[in-house]
């Protein structure tokens, strides 16, 4: 189906793309680049690419589709230091969180010749790392697709086959549209998570609080533990979908506290509400859950 | 070890009391008393009380202990019924969220022969109702007890008797101190969460933006599914902690969020912060769950 597909960055998600395209036999050859250290070699030794390269110009040279993995940090140097190495007629494509901004990186540094589709799975676990890659991780999980009017149609239909070899299911939508709802849905909550850690550790009795502390508590501030580097090229890269979100956030935490503050009645209607939104949220994606 | 022990409130967690007593063989008679449809039988069927009362004042007659077990929303108008209705030398103690407003109203309400203990067990679980009833619910767990100037010794001895039994290991705070350490380690994550969930549903994208959240949305609204009305009363009687400790949330994530607008990388210290934190907080969690 592919020629030769070469992984930039071999973490959890790179990793497991090349576990499922080599367990499709999707690709003649997977080719994989990390700058980790032993990483590649890790990579290979599992079985997610068939070549690890030194240099990321012998990694990207004669593909038909390179994916890249990296963190969105990384992303901005990344295609600037790929564009002169770029084989005409090579897809790129991406896997990062956000995506005007790489969107935006992509159209100023990519020659003409290579066409450009971002993309985004919605696939994750608790661990990182190419030793937690799974070749089921994108199984009918969603994947978006964010093509602009730029994007060349011939570019997406190949990105769709790589879709299709992971088993996800695919969702088109406009870069800032993405961006909006990975706000709401993925970067407010993990900054939500950060603000309760920070608010209950910032006290003088945090030391016997943090006794009483249970598993709500935990559920609340797990995404805290998460990986800070990863979390700030999120947010620098999304800025201003995720202050606006902060906005709204702020707006009803202030309005529910007025109404705690009055004793207000309606305070459970609020509630009922929150509860409402959350068993039906929770139905849907328990039945995409077990697909 | 006690004569009657008399249980008011058969939910989980009077129903686990009742279970833990009758296992121990620590009381003569244990009784119980809720105003649920059939929730008496329910809780004498799996053996967490010997005796089922329809009238609150055979339940409580002659105990030398009564455990108050209902929602805290309930425990004013409560403790006006029971008042007359107790016998002298009478210990109560109750297992409510919040402690001060509870106590200003046993100290208001209850009379001069009778004495009590405010108490706050640190136990819980998914379910709720008698039939989620542990006879382990308390192993372990940390059982906060407020006694104040006014409480008599004799009655903290007995309740720690109570707790020896259960297999909580008690902590000695002043009401406030509770309340202020509860709010920021219970409620303000209860509301972080609801806040959460309404933030993302008020948006007119939720339809679309739902089906891109994931575990980390999930664990972050699981709290908003919890049961409205309790919620509210936990609100209501600890109204001022709680508002002061959104305050201080507020001002958290205002800040995160002009740094996030800045492109300030101070960022990543402040989740790198946030992550030490709560890394620090999981190990000695999960200790206390080991043990």
């Amino acid at each position: 189906m592919f020629n030769r597909i070469a992984i930039i960055g071999l973490g959890l998600i790179g990793g497991s793309l090349g576990l499922a395209l080599k367990n499709a036999q999707a690709a003649k050859e997977v080719t994989g680049y990390d700058l980790g250290r032993g990483v590649c070699d890790r990579a290979k030794k599992i079985g997610a690419i068939d070549q690890a390269y030194q240099s990321l110009a012998d990694a990207v040279r004669g593909a038909d589709l390179v994916v890249l993995a990296t963190p969105v940090g990384a992303m901005c140097a990344l295609l600037q230091t790929l564009s002169p190495l770029l084989t005409p007629g090579t897809v790129v494509t991406d896997v990062a969180s956000t995506k005007v901004q790489v969107i935006n990186w992509a159209e100023e540094f990519l020659p003409q010749s290579v066409a450009f589709v971002g993309g985004h799975p919605m696939a994750g676990r608790e661990m990182s790392g190419v030793e937690a890659a799974d070749a089921h991780l994108f199984q009918n999980r969603i994947y978006c697709l964010t093509p602009t009017v730029h994007t060349r149609p011939a570019a997406v239909d190949k990105v769709l086959a790589l879709i299709e070899v992971l088993g996800a299911r695919v969702r088109f939508l406009e870069p800032a549209e993405h961006d909006g709802q990975v706000a709401v849905v993925s970067h407010l909550p993990f900054l939500a998570s950060i603000a309760t850690m920070l608010t209950a550790t910032d006290d003088a009795a945090w030391g016997d609080a943090s006794l009483l502390a249970s598993s709500g508590f935990r559920d609340m501030t797990r995404l805290a533990a998460g990986n800070p580097e990863m979390y700030r090229d999120i947010c620098f890269t999304n800025s201003s979908a995720i202050a606006r979100r902060m906005d709204e956030y702020i707006v009803i935490l202030s309005r529910i506290r007025q109404h705690i503050v009055d004793h207000d009645t309606d305070l459970s209607e609020i509630f009922t509400n929150a509860q409402q939104m959350r068993l039906q949220w929770q139905s849907i994606f328990e039945q995409g859950e077990r697909k």
